[in-house]
C-alpha cells in the first residue's frame, strides 16, 4: 500500500530551517554542522552519484528515503529560481544534471512551466493547481511505491494541515537554532495524534519515526 | 563533580507545555496522554509516595531524575499561589504535605516569604535575588551532589542564557501540542552547542540526553 512519507532533519529546538531563508539560502542561517554529517554518509552520497562516505545506523535510515519511492513533492523554494515567474534563461534547480530525486518530482508553484526531464529518472512537473492535485499525479506516478513530501516546512504543514501524511521521520539533530521555519507550525486544531514507530540513535541525529493517526 | 541538569517533557513539535497557561492550569491545556504515562510509571510514583506502577526502560530514566540530587530549582509559577504578593491564607504549592522534590528547592519569586519545611527533606526557600543567587543557593545545599533546574520553560531558558546548564534530557512525547511555551527561546546568540550523550526509545518518549557545550 502506498504510503506518504515525510523525512525532515529538525533541530533540538524544532526548526526544519534556520533564521533569515532566502530564495538563494534555503536553509537559512545555520552552523556549518547541522547538514555536514549528512553529506559524509554513504547512502547520501550514493543519491548524489558520488562514492565513498561513512558507514552506520544514520546512512542505513537516510537510504530507506528512497527505497520504494515513487514520486516526490516539494515547493518552489525547494527547487529554486527565486519567487515569481520563471527567470530568463530558464532555472534548471538547485540539484545539477542528474538529481538526486531519481523519481517524478512535482514542483508546487504559482507559475506554470513545462515539465523538465533531467538525468537519472527525475523528471520535474510544476503543479500549479494546489497540493492535493500534486498528490493525485503523485499517486499516478508512484503506482504501489510511495511519495514522499521532500519540502519544505510549509508544504508539509500545508499536508499535514489536510490529513494527508502517513509517517514522519524527523532526524533530530543536536543543534539549537534559535529560530527559522518551524514543522507543524499551523496546521489546524486539534493537530493529528502521533505514534512512535521507530527510533534509531547515532551521534549525528536521532532519527524517530512516528505514525500520523488518521481518523 | 556537582552538575545542573535539566529533564523536561518536550512534544514533538518543541513545547513543554501547551497554548493557555494560567496560574491555576500550569501545563496550559494539554492532550491527557501527554502526563498519563509519566504517572503510571514505578519510579515517578515511588518519588511521589505511591505503590506498584509500570516498571521498563521509561521509569529507569525517570527514576534518574533524583538520583544524586542534591537541590531543585524552580519558578514561582511551578510551585503556585498565583504571581502576586503571597495569598492569605499562605499557598503551600501543588505538591501536597510530602513533595516528590526530597531535597531544598529554590523558588524564584519576586516576594519574600520565609523557608516552608515540608515532610519528606523537602524544604522551600523563596529566592528574590534572582537565577544566580539562587544557584549559588543551590550549590551549598548540594555540595557534590547534583542540582536540577525544574521548569518551567523560562526559567530554564534564563538558566541557558547565563551559560549555567552542563546537561539537558529531553522526554519527547509523541505529541503535537500547536502552542505554549517553548524550550531554548530567547537563550541569546550564537546559542550553546548541544552533545548527544544518551538516548533511549520507548513508546512513550525518546528520552535524549544532551551535554550543553560550555567554553
Amino acid at each position: 500500500m502506498s504510503k506518504v512519507r515525510v523525512h525532515m532533519m529538525i533541530s533540538a529546538d524544532g526548526y526544519v530551517a534556520g533564521p533569515n531563508q532566502a530564495p538563494d539560502k534555503p536553509f537559512g542561517d545555520i552552523p556549518e554542522g547541522f547538514l555536514r554529517w549528512v553529506f559524509e554518509l554513504r547512502s547520501f552520497r550514493q543519491d548524489h552519484g558520488m562514492e565513498g562516505g561513512k558507514d552506520g545506523p544514520s546512512s542505513d535510515v537516510l537510504g530507506e528515503t528512497s527505497a520504494n519511492l515513487g514520486a516526490t513533492i516539494i515547493g518552489r523554494n525547494m527547487f529554486g529560481g527565486g519567487t515569481g515567474p520563471w527567470p530568463e534563461p530558464a532555472w534548471d534547480g538547485w540539484w545539477g544534471e542528474n538529481p538526486p530525486y531519481h523519481t517524478s518530482v512535482f514542483v508546487i508553484t504559482h507559475h506554470p512551466r513545462a515539465p523538465l526531464v533531467m538525468q537519472g529518472g527525475t523528471t520535474f512537473h510544476f503543479v500549479t493547481a494546489g497540493i492535493e492535485s500534486a498528490l493525485d499525479q503523485a499517486r499516478v506516478a508512484a503506482g504501489e511505491r510511495d511519495i514522499r513530501i521532500g519540502g519544505g516546512a510549509n508544504v508539509v504543514n500545508q499536508y499535514l494541515a489536510a490529513g494527508l501524511i502517513d509517517e514522519i521521520e524527523l532526524h533530530v539533530v543536536p543543534f539549537i537554532l534559535g529560530g527559522g521555519a518551524r514543522l507543524f507550525d499551523n496546521i489546524g486544531s486539534p493537530p493529528p495524534e502521533l505514534e512512535v514507530i521507530r527510533v534509531v540513535p547515532s551521534p549525528e541525529a536521532t532519527h524517530i519515526k512516528y505514525r500520523v493517526i488518521r481518523d
